[in-house]
């Protein structure tokens, strides 16, 4: 997706990207998804200080943090950082940027995570794991002072769910049938559909933790979310699920009207 | 542990089990309490008729159910049976016995599970899972119309938590340190201490599922059981815990006195 940058309305922060935005007055840079995501980034990295414990996201936007941070690591302007990865994947990209790791057993407060979403609504109650990473993400996320959420304005929904595209739920591969089936139930009045996600080759999707996800569809509203959190989770074969409520305390939104910065 | 077993007090379905009952006003005899654990468990198989699905419990009580369905196909007297296995022991156990077994995605709705328990409270609110199986014990007897649990009367508690043991929680591995303290805080002011339970050999016991097990040990009574129940259920890195809350609709209680049946 491509959207008009109007540099006008862009902030200060946003020019010191370093992106090539035109001159003053000229016509509006159109900006791809991914930049939008990159400015979005790069703004919650200034939140970022030397000697912090980190939470380290996964997904697209995250990766530009991850990025960030290694970058100034590697300049100096960053010292003494410990990052605290919520995957796999992004251990492996913290590692190869030399970011100094740890765990949540050796750090269980930490300082700062910043992580992508899926969906944010008004209240900044999220949807996150479409990646897949959704239950260390909330370890992660759970565990910290400061939770800054940086997405592009595609996220925004009036209410979680509004998107059309998946809430996953992260399950336990023992009869997820019968777990996909008391999920879809729970959320028949709001026209609920749920499907075992797939690798693309035909096998269930594995998380991190050996476990499958199922993500639901819903055509309405679910209501109170956490009356609806605490219906998933009282599911057994419901390892976790992916609404993130009253967590992030930040969150940054890039659009092509510039950054929006909305605090809890 | 042995009790005295009073055969004015016992009922004539306990004399129906064949065990070496003394001729009345004889002293008493003594059975062990693997003794009493299979009284409950035959008094629970009349409950089963030909036809049924069956949840098949895990553990020591639930054991001698299982053979004693096994050993009524053999003879005939049941037939036509479709068992449900809650772990992969009780699987082994029941494909031994030759019982016809299938699993929740096929079969989503069960006439009757027979399981033991940890303990079991006035209000025939269950612990379960000190034998590990807990997730899939409760997703088989949260899918049943009636479950029938069998207990020696040793496991009558006045509280959950009551008897000193354990109370298990299953944990994904992953920082499960950070896990079991949150758990240990959340019931401090029960005393509550959380401890990795380990296979023996000094390794961490794995589930069937592929999780570990911390074991909570409380002091007082944790209060509201659904409220504690959710609580734990909130903690991102809880898979299922052993509390089996308003689930049970009978408890069979073999004791000193007889058998009890305690229906809902």
């Amino acid at each position: 997706m491509a959207v008009a940058w109007s540099e006008k309305a862009s902030s200060m922060e946003a020019l010191s990207l370093s992106l090539s935005l035109s001159p003053p007055m000229s016509p509006p840079v159109i900006l791809t998804q991914d930049e939008l995501k990159k400015i979005a980034a790069y703004k919650a990295v200034e939140f970022v200080e030397s000697g912090m414990v980190l939470g380290l996201g996964t997904g697209s936007t995250a990766k530009h943090a991850v990025d960030r941070i290694g970058e100034l690591l590697r300049q100096g302007k960053l010292t003494n950082i410990i990052g605290i990865p919520t995957s796999k994947k992004t251990q492996e990209q913290a590692i190869s940027l030399g970011i100094p790791l740890s765990d949540l057993d050796s750090h269980p407060t930490i300082d700062l995570a910043i992580d992508g979403a899926d969906e944010v609504d008004p209240h900044l109650n999220l949807v996150k794991g479409r990646g897949g990473s959704l239950l260390r993400e909330k370890m992660v996320e759970g565990a910290c002072k400061k939770f800054v959420c940086i997405v592009d304005e595609s996220k925004l929904v009036k209410y979680l769910g509004g998107s059309g595209l998946a809430m996953p739920v992260e399950v336990v591969p023992f009869c997820w049938k019968f777990t996909a089936n008391k999920l879809q139930n729970l959320f028949r009045d709001s026209g609920c559909v749920a499907k075992l996600r797939n690798d693309g080759k035909g096998e269930p999707f594995v998380t991190d933790n050996g476990n499958y996800i199922v993500d639901l569809y819903l055509k309405k509203d679910i209501g109170d979310l956490q009356v609806a959190s605490d219906a998933i989770l009282r599911i057994a074969g419901v390892v976790e699920h992916g609404m993130f409520l009253d967590m992030a305390t930040t969150v940054i939104v890039a659009g092509e009207l510039g950054i929006t910065i909305k605090n809890k």
